[in-house]
């Protein structure tokens, strides 16, 4: 009996002047599709990065929103001047930017009335409609509102919250990969691997990257499909592979 | 007298499965944006990561290519199977897809008649009418065409040829940047940090970044102007703003 397959995809939004300048390493990309992939079944198909710009944020909201299943950013929802991802997916969906009741409450009470000033008061505002993404770490929480997730820029926050985006995510069937290393290098092999990939072509993607490690070369084969035993069949042939060469 | 400004954009383009899985952290990014800024004056102002699909990088390359000033591919110049960004380009541009001549001499060399096998030749093939950005590293060049810049995935590769792609290259006006850390907490200062970027809209652009160092919470307040003298008098600014705080 065959397993039904469900397909699902996702989209990267990283928001920030400060990955584009190269001042910050972005750190987000690798942590949530690793998390996606192994934890939702979710596969990241593009990322983007783009500045902080109201009308760049939107623009892009709008296309991605319609062309993946989910888009996920990061960056923008602190409290400073330059913290307009709220506003702008408000925009991009055209609804209003105001104050979410909850959030409110959280902040209030997380940093005490008398401290709770117009900044982090901005905090909790949001589009009309969004729901939480609750923040274990310093309160602020992320938001979604139709196929969008917002999340913070600093990794250690983000990476605290991102189990709270589950609820709001359908799972898709699980791509399983596999990595098998060849002490060869690539050119060496390229074509007899080309034909592996053409003989499972439907069922496992193929890829190749090289490695040097402890002074010797190699090279990591990665396949990743839905089915367990197409992977294993193609390592029986990689292995073969390597002992054949050329 | 006034200086003539030149602003010059860059976006970079990284193709590659690898990343987008999150089996691989990209580190291409941070290095090309902060070489772009520091030597060349150029400012990356988008980053797309995208899988190796034909018809995905072709069109992202053309609407990059049309969109900035330059564009930098990284990755898929290999000899396996999923390295097709020089074929991809060449169905973007519609021009053959060939072996360039000087190209082809370099790998031979490089390997050696008898050990250049075909996954070895591939690396030579280019689009039509493309120019060699030469790798002290690998032997396998990359190459320019128009105005899309391709090199290799492999950051050390990479590193090693990017002062090669400079010929290629319209220098533009350098943006300085200034960091100013203040130990303070974002939201105590957004108010007062907001009339600031409000103050100097026109040239200087300021973000603000959290930080913990050594358990003590700060901000890293970064300005970036194509005036020297205009960061000085916003760092003035900050520092008074860190006097008085709220």
């Amino acid at each position: 009996m065959k397993k039904k397959i469900k397909k699902i995809n996702a989209a990267i939004l990283i928001i920030g002047n400060e990955i584009l300048s190269g001042r910050t390493q972005d750190k987000n990309i690798a942590f949530i599709a690793n998390w996606l992939n192994s934890k939702c079944g979710i596969s990241v198909k593009e990322v983007r990065i783009i500045p902080d710009k109201e009308k760049t944020i939107a623009e892009n909201i709008l296309l991605l929103s319609k062309k993946f299943n989910y888009v996920f950013t990061t960056g923008g929802i602190g409290p400073t001047h330059d913290d307009i991802t709220a506003q702008s997916i408000s925009k991009a969906f055209k609804v209003k930017y105001e104050y979410h009741k909850k959030a409110f409450a959280i902040l209030e009470s997380y940093y005490g009335k008398d401290k709770f000033n117009l900044g982090r008061k901005k905090m909790a505002k949001m589009p009309r409609g969004a729901k939480l993404i609750y923040n274990p770490s310093s309160g602020a929480p992320g938001f979604t509102i139709k196929n969008v997730l917002s999340l913070p820029g600093v990794p250690s926050i983000l990476n605290s919250m991102i189990d709270n985006c589950k609820k709001y995510l359908t799972k898709g069937s699980k791509v399983f990969s596999k990595t098998t290393n060849l002490y060869t290098v690539e050119s060496d092999i390229s074509k007899k691997l080309g034909e592996i990939q053409n003989k499972y072509k439907k069922n496992v993607e193929i890829g190749s990257y090289p490695f040097f490690r402890l002074g010797k070369v190699g090279v990591s084969i990665v396949s990743r499909s839905l089915s367990q035993s197409f992977l294993k069949k193609v390592e029986k042939d990689l292995i073969n592979l390597a002992k054949k060469k050329k």
